[in-house]
């Protein structure tokens, strides 16, 4: 038992997963969830995976070893820094924001050295569908975890939030905040820009002749709005970055087509297709 | 029992569903299947897709009433036209390929009218496989294919190539073959087209900081580079035209995004999410 008493804030798809991780591989033997509706909380509860429920920051801190922040990534910063004064100096707070410059700059900054210790988080799972009931105790075996290292890190903390992914099931890589925002922009932040691209450029009138190569290439469009347009705003430079790098492939094969260079367009779509299956379903 | 004898040129995957759903069904009374590997019509006969396998076209077509092609794009229209002076006039000739303007055209252009007619077809239904070892014998089970519909081409035939697809379990659309193309270039090509510049534009080094929304919108990157360059050449000016629809989109975002203008981007991923919503699963 790693943890006594972990607190999920926001107990959606992701802090419900992780609250049945913990409960079920034994990481916490106790797990508090931390909510803004009332309903959602009971959903989490009748899932199992929180034994509390919480809709008062401080009641659902206290005496916590560890926090874990699954908001939003525009909510984390202010809820890091107002609830750390409620935390024992001892408490490790973490989070699961797919950014995470903005998120650590802000936090490392402003908390006090002495006081709990904060280390930035992104487990790599998750999926368009929002909410504890789509909970699954499994979503973070086999996939990675980038835990981020700043100057200002402690290395205690460091290897204890490390190991509270491992224990959940995750492989864990350590990262700068800046290479983990600028990989991301490449690998997660871009994919949604491209599916909500297609999909926003679909006529009413397609709808119907659409197969499933359309429904897999734009399925991660229906993740919800409010939640991509923070990460964008956050993760700006590194998407705009990537944004110009798949545009120069697009002109490229543009090029290629328009001026009929067939043997081009094969070289663009091997290329691509060798690296597709490197990485397997 | 619509067809005494089916031959399938060409018997991969679409072939072999073809093939599967044709005998399941009881919609013709034996099916002929014609390939230039022996190997692969030998796994089309395990699988029980087709009945006789065949390496001589003539052999293949002769008192066949049905002969569809499943062969590239790029193949189908020297197919169709050497392998009709093997058929009876009351042959029935069609296709499954994802382009349909150049392949019809040049078929009307050159086929006799008093021989055998042909009809252009596209069941809108496969995967990023290959091989009659993944047919599937509902694979057109509530699927749409288009049929094309030109100045030339007979209604009785037309009516014919339809019932075909009906009863293979397809929904069936009438479409003309530049309309057709059209459309698939925005729901099929371009999709194929972005998977394929996004798995391009992966670093190794990142690989496996992909998780399933990477995964998910470039799968079928992993398609036939040669099937899709023929499609894309086929397509060229269809695709150009879907392509600029797309870059002005990904200008917009940029634009929304360089500028801060956070409600412009949320309002494109909203309307994004609508789109996909819609589409279902």
């Amino acid at each position: 038992m790693q943890f006594q008493l972990l607190t999920i804030v926001g107990v959606g798809l992701i802090g419900g997963s992780i609250g049945l991780a913990a409960k079920q591989r034994g990481v916490a033997r106790r797990v508090r969830g931390l909510g803004r509706q009332r309903s959602s909380l009971d959903r989490a509860l009748s899932v199992g995976a929180i034994d509390e429920a919480h809709l008062d920051p401080q009641a659902a801190i206290t005496g916590a070893d560890l926090v874990v922040f699954c908001t939003p990534v525009d909510q984390i910063v202010e809820q890091v820094l107002n609830f750390a004064k409620h935390c024992e100096p001892t408490t490790l707070l973490t989070d699961a924001g797919s950014t995470k410059a903005a998120i650590v700059e802000a936090v490392e900054s402003t908390l006090p050295a002495n006081g709990p210790q904060f280390v930035g988080s992104h487990p790599l799972a998750g999926s368009e569908k929002r909410g504890p009931e789509f909970a699954d105790a499994r979503l973070f075996e086999q996939r990675w975890t980038v835990v981020t290292s700043t100057p200002r890190t402690s290395a205690a903390a460091l290897d204890r939030v490390a190991g509270f992914w491992s224990a959940l099931g995750s492989k864990v890589k350590t990262m700068s905040p800046a290479d983990h925002d600028r990989a991301l922009a490449l690998t997660s932040h871009l994919p949604h820009l491209l599916a909500a691209a297609l999909a926003g450029a679909l006529p009413p009138d397609l709808h119907e002749l659409t197969a499933t190569g359309f429904r897999d290439t734009t399925r991660i469009a229906a993740g919800d709005p409010r939640l991509w347009t923070a990460i964008f705003a956050q993760n700006r430079t590194p998407v705009l970055e990537a944004l110009g790098r798949l545009e120069g492939r697009l002109h490229e094969f543009r090029q290629a087509l328009e001026s009929g260079n067939n043997a081009a367009v094969d070289q663009f779509l091997a290329q691509a297709k060798e690296v597709r299956d490197a990485l397997g379903n």
